[in-house]
């Protein structure tokens, strides 16, 4: 496989593409951006620690029956996808009240909600991603009505399978955000990543947070919380000082 | 029928209670606020217009087979109505591209949209009426499901009536916000007023706004706008001055 021109850049990854004009290849960069970018940092060892994790759960969910874009990880910062075109949704499930759910809607934030829900945002950087009803996904034409059904019960599938998968590494899914991709059939199919970039992870015992969180509230070490998920999942740790 | 002590004071009306205790006493008020209360001013004959305007609407609404709370006009600012326990939800109806819909979404103001959508918010002013998914209010348990349908339903049926009523009058109904509340009977029935401090109005021909948005963008001349559409409805002009 070569690698090919970059096709796009995004906040925490490159993708380029290759010689097969189905698959791309990704590039996990070092780069910590949080509120729409407005918080950002270069962190050394996040883009290793985000590949390395997403590589690991996109596995596990493959034999757990999940597909996703997901093709092989390549180097310690690279992986192959399938190429797929992005619906400009990003899909958020939500088990326990967190983060911008807690402060727009005034519920305590660590309080269990009754029952799962599933968010759509609209990925769109300039309007600060903003949250959408199915009503605005349909007149907005970014996906259809059947679409978005097919979208909830995956993310919904990728909820059960995650939280007890963490569950039995001693860590609670609070909430993450997925994103959908078409390939060339049309097919949807689980796509971008899956990181302590797009979830929120909290140990059970103490409730510590090893996710993003760390960077966008500052309480301390982004590496050491990630090193800690990916520990946890069995990876292998590197020394990169 | 003995106006009573006061209930509850808004930005727009005050409540009072009344001799009978399922009746309530509503006061129009000349206060006009926009952005959660960030901008406010004293419009005298405001408060006449609005109480006029929305007893004509509700008076048509009833001709037309939909029932609201509205009983009678007792004097130029006030009004009985039958006493309801509110829903704390903002249900917004659209035909048309405007206002937040339009800064949020990125979708210009004035297109119309490809179907009528029916929108819900959180009725929380600390909170900044934040939009909110149907998931929202089942899990913050603000209504039940049951209840969401029953308000769409009703929210539609008024949009269709309003729609071809308004048009007869040469007025285009963009979108306007609606109030819900449950009887003794725990009925659900339209409350609150519509009036063009909640709904947006544009004189079909030109495009001229005849509502709120004078107010907020500083268009000119509230109350002559307020006028118009009375005239239009039929009510009596009166010299304030």
């Amino acid at each position: 496989m070569e690698k090919g021109s970059l096709l796009y850049e995004g906040k925490a990854k490159k993708v380029y593409e290759t010689n097969d004009e189905n698959i791309v290849w990704i590039e996990y960069k070092d780069s910590a951006t949080a509120f729409n970018g407005e918080k950002k940092a270069s962190i050394d060892g996040k883009g290793r620690l985000n590949n390395e994790i997403t590589s690991l759960l996109f596995s596990k969910l493959k034999e757990l029956g999940i597909d996703s874009h997901f093709i092989s990880k390549i180097s310690e910062t690279e992986q192959l996808v399938k190429k797929v075109a992005i619906i400009p949704l990003e899909t958020v499930v939500r088990n326990v009240s967190a983060g911008s759910f807690a402060k727009r809607l005034g519920v305590e934030e660590g309080k269990p909600l009754t029952r799962t829900i599933v968010e759509f945002y609209y990925k769109d950087d300039d309007l600060g991603d903003p949250l959408l009803t199915e009503d605005h996904i349909e007149i907005l034409q970014l996906a259809s009505k059947e679409e978005v059904e097919i979208i909830k019960e995956k993310a919904l599938k990728v909820n059960s399978v995650l939280t007890e998968f963490f569950k039995e590494l001693g860590i609670r899914l609070v909430d993450f955000k997925l994103e959908f991709g078409k390939d060339q059939s049309g097919a949807i199919l689980l796509a971008d990543e899956i990181s302590p970039d797009t979830c929120r992870l909290w140990d059970i015992a103490t409730n510590e947070k090893l996710d993003k969180d760390v960077f966008r509230r500052d309480l301390g070490s982004l590496t050491d919380a990630y090193e800690n998920i990916l520990s946890r999942l069995g990876g292998q740790k590197v020394c990169t000082k």
